[in-house]
């Protein structure tokens, strides 16, 4: 067996539904390892571009006795789209894949959710694997069963709620990811201890002030405690009817800047850097929380070297806009998750629009 | 409250998800009855060009203190795919639908598959309530929460397991229903007949002798028992990995006649008709039951006006051919739901090449 490590088994219990999330170094290159999660004879791996070079030779070998294609499809979330679906749909049917095969998403958040988004809906669901070769993926989008597809004008608004066989987090593939890509995964991390409060914040500021690297001894553990807490929630609040959906903190900013730049200008974690940033302004207008939440965020996010202001090119009556069509919109309210103090966050629906328009105002660049 | 009568409430109960199937008589009238149904606030009828003269008016006055509105599509099998699937998300995202609303399926199959299938991915999943408007939908395809859409190759490929909030059939909407539409939806009747056996096909088999028109008094009845037999099976087995794959009697044929034919030349109930014979065939070609079983399926196909045989213009190699696309396969092997006798139906995974062949050369019409 090839050299690797498992650091740690997070297992994940839903109704009619139970896998293990397992973060190791070096797994991708375990061919028992991987053989392990896959029953099926038949194997699709959805991969990009970007990742096809670094490790799809390896993975294939992996199941060299089975019948195992891939789609490598573009890199980036503006292909997150019907197109890229229709594509691994088209391989699946070419190919007679059967309602028995597994596919596997090998890459980023983009290729899990859209990997995830065909197999709940190939023959009305097939078994999925997550490898997840992203920072962002491993803490946050590969865990917990959404999946989805944008539509031209608004992200994530197609979609299912899938849950894979199993998730394999190998912390190396972190160490060939760019560090702008593993910079924005450290956004999603910041969000955790926005939630999660206490030790956990405690930790992840203390390794952001050292410079949060692959290298980091406590890297591991920290994207761990990412997964159980985010694990936590999905476990209470499957479908997202109540708790869960504070996990969207900082998410209602972040997805309308996405929309507003055509998923072009940000990665995704960028933007919710900048999302976690109006959280705090907005929990700060309001009167929810004291003046000290809004430089707390900013130092956390800048240690990590991520943005935190809207570019002040940015039309904001054109990101209002785009805000109510967001999913989070209820009665025509729009939800936003604020901060009483780290570790104490709520929905709020009674956003009023002068104190958005403020948090977006303040939250430019320059201001 | 308008003029209406119910005849039966059929509860269904899967695991986390309760829901009734009412069977009725002028409920479609009654604008009580169907805001009964509906919580939300947005409600978006799905339907096409042939039912929306008939029933669009009446519906929506029911929700005219709501936003609705209506996706009118083309009629046929023809259009179940994913432009028709585009053209909802379109109208839901161009008019804000939020997270909370209620698609309603008014129409077939085919419109309850794709109104399903569209309520099941906008926004990970809202509301649905179908509104079935053919034999065959209140029967059949609104019970039990398979949607779908086909890929040009092959058909219901993609699609989920998504179950409605309410299913409310209205036996009114048979007397303005084509005749042959009538007829198709009599094919899966039989279906549940050769499933059931007993005293329901023996009821069955009498009201098809003396003609099952909309009229026939034991028609409620009947209808009431289809869907009380296929709850069964989805109650035991929702998402099909085992007894619920019984329901696909005939189907394996008929899918593979339809999809040669590119959905053109029969409903689906009159290939699933020519399908439920060749299951009979193919059930005594294998040595399973005796030779009584093929004219008894005969004659109830016949006395429903209902085809049996394959027209000697298919080829019957290509058939075979696309029958290896089919969702049934299973390593490599087709699955056949095949019938001992009435009331005894079996998965067989083992069917020969010669069986099959010999099954298909003795279902052409003219041998």
């Amino acid at each position: 067996m090839a050299n690797f490590k498992i650091y740690e088994q997070i297992k994940v219990s839903l109704t009619g539904h139970h896998y293990s999330i397992f973060i190791c170094h070096g797994g991708l290159n375990c061919p028992e390892l991987l053989r392990n999660f896959v029953t099926s004879r038949q194997v699709l791996i959805v991969t990009n571009q970007t990742i096809a070079p670094l490790y799809l030779q390896t993975i294939c070998s992996a199941f060299s006795d089975s019948q195992c294609e891939a789609v490598v499809l573009n890199d980036g979330e503006l292909y997150k789209n019907q197109e890229s679906i229709t594509a691994i749909y088209d391989v699946l049917i070419e190919k007679k894949y059967s309602r028995e095969c597994t596919i596997i998403a090998l890459g980023g958040g983009v290729i899990g959710d859209m990997a995830g988004f065909a197999a709940a809906t190939y023959q009305r669901g097939v078994a999925l694997i997550h490898l997840p070769t992203t920072l962002l993926a491993q803490v946050d989008s590969s865990v917990g069963g959404k999946t989805a597809i944008n539509h031209p004008q608004a992200k994530n608004m197609i979609g299912s709620f899938y849950q894979p066989q199993g998730v394999l987090i190998d912390l190396a593939t972190l160490e060939t990811l760019p560090l702008r890509e593993f910079r924005a995964g450290l956004a999603e991390m910041i969000k955790y201890g926005l939630l999660a409060g206490g030790e956990f914040l405690r930790d992840l500021t203390q390794a952001l002030k050292q410079g949060l690297t692959p290298g980091h001894p406590q890297l591991p553990r920290l994207i761990a405690q990412c997964c159980q807490i985010k694990v936590r929630y999905v476990e209470a609040d499957e479908k997202e009817q109540d708790q869960r959906a504070l996990l969207n903190l900082g998410h209602t900013f972040a997805h309308a800047l996405e929309t507003y730049t055509h998923y072009q200008h940000w990665l995704h974690g960028e933007a919710v850097a900048i999302g976690l940033y109006c959280a705090a302004v907005l929990s700060c207008k309001t009167g929810l929380t004291d003046k000290h939440l809004v430089p707390q965020v900013e130092h956390m996010l800048q240690n990590a070297g991520l943005p935190h202001k809207i570019p002040s090119s940015i039309n904001l009556h054109e990101l209002r806009a785009i805000m109510s069509l967001d999913k989070k919109v209820k009665n025509n309210n729009l939800t936003f998750v604020v901060i009483k103090e780290p570790g104490i966050c709520y929905l709020s629906h009674h956003i009023t629009e002068d104190s958005l328009f403020n948090t977006l105002t303040a939250a430019v660049q320059g201001e």
